[in-house]
């Protein structure tokens, strides 16, 4: 064996990864009920027992599943600011609140992605642990994308008709409306990011202030 | 006996009724595939025998459930229209688009229609037959609410700031986010109301044109 220290640490977490992307997979397509720690285990290439020495249960995974999910989207939606902000909001290509669209479109939403979105609302909506969790991630969200819509308001000297808080809820709603209607309709990857782009820059048309 | 012609159909049709409320709730509260046909017949106080003479499965009860609760939608929005009506859109009270609010507001959000809504939408997701018979209702509603929107913006001499269709969709995206968001919140049924109050204001304030 020549494994340094920190080998069998790095090993776990990327089993845990392992096991995760895996679920996400299987979550998202047959749903929680319908899935099967044999299901996730198999997809994974593990064994049951790798399963349970990383998870207690496949609720707890969902739960590290959602907290995951949510980063990621903010990790994107940071990581696309800052790309912003280095090319200087003011100067950067677009004038207006496509910059917005521009952001909330590099939260790549793929199908699996959607599927998973809507398995942890309705659980949400029925589990009051999942709500907590679905709600606090939701604000954190909200207020970077609140945040940002400031940023931009200010350095192309937008004014809003609505206060940012309110633009970001519409901003997110009509995101994952036409996700989803996309993803019912068969989308492919270019159709459903083509109509999230649509939707995202009427939301952006709709609260700039255009009689200022 | 003194069953009259139609008594025997009225009381197959009053089963089939029993059975989709029964399973209104049952899905609503634990989705389709925690569900079981036992779970379904034993709310409805039914056999299974009954279930079967009534339904070929479980999903198949689902499809027909999908149907009923979008008829059910438009039905209360064409009420809520035909009461306007009767007062004469242009001198109904509320001066603007408000009239919108109120009649989605009629379109009642209960815990167990948002929940059932829910599960209709993440079936939706992953089957193309539900996908198809819930796109359908769903164009069909939105023609109804923009048609809506057109009479009464016609009536209040209002301007709208982008198409019917359009502010159509963000009434309702408006619509069933803030009921989704104030069930997961734990609200009682006036905290739905007012939630979803709350949010079509939003939309009417800023689809309608107040520059003209």
């Amino acid at each position: 064996m020549t494994d340094t220290e920190g080998a069998v640490p790095r090993r776990r977490e990327n089993t845990r990864q392992r096991l995760l992307d895996a679920a996400a997979q299987v979550f998202a397509e047959v749903g929680l009920d319908a899935a099967s720690v044999e299901a996730v285990c198999e997809a994974a290439g593990y064994t049951r027992g790798a399963f349970y020495s990383n998870f207690e249960s496949k609720e707890q995974l969902f739960l590290e599943l959602c907290a995951r999910a949510a980063a990621h989207q903010i990790a994107a939606v940071r990581a696309k600011v800052a790309d912003l902000e280095t090319e200087g909001l003011a100067g950067a290509p677009g004038d207006s609140l496509t910059l917005v669209q521009q952001v909330l479109e590099a939260s790549g939403a793929d199908r699996t992605a959607v599927l998973l979105m809507g398995e942890i609302r309705i659980r949400a909506l029925r589990d009051p642990v999942v709500a907590a969790a679905y709600r606090s991630q939701g604000a954190q969200l909200r207020a970077e994308v609140a945040q940002i819509i400031v940023d931009i308001a200010r350095a192309k000297d937008l004014s809003l008709r609505l206060p940012a808080a309110q633009a970001s809820d519409l901003f997110m709603t009509a995101w994952s409306t036409a996700a989803e209607d996309a993803v019912m309709d068969g989308d492919d990857q270019a159709g459903i990011t083509r109509r999230i782009g649509e939707a995202l820059a009427i939301v952006a048309d709709l609260v700039i202030d255009h009689s200022r």
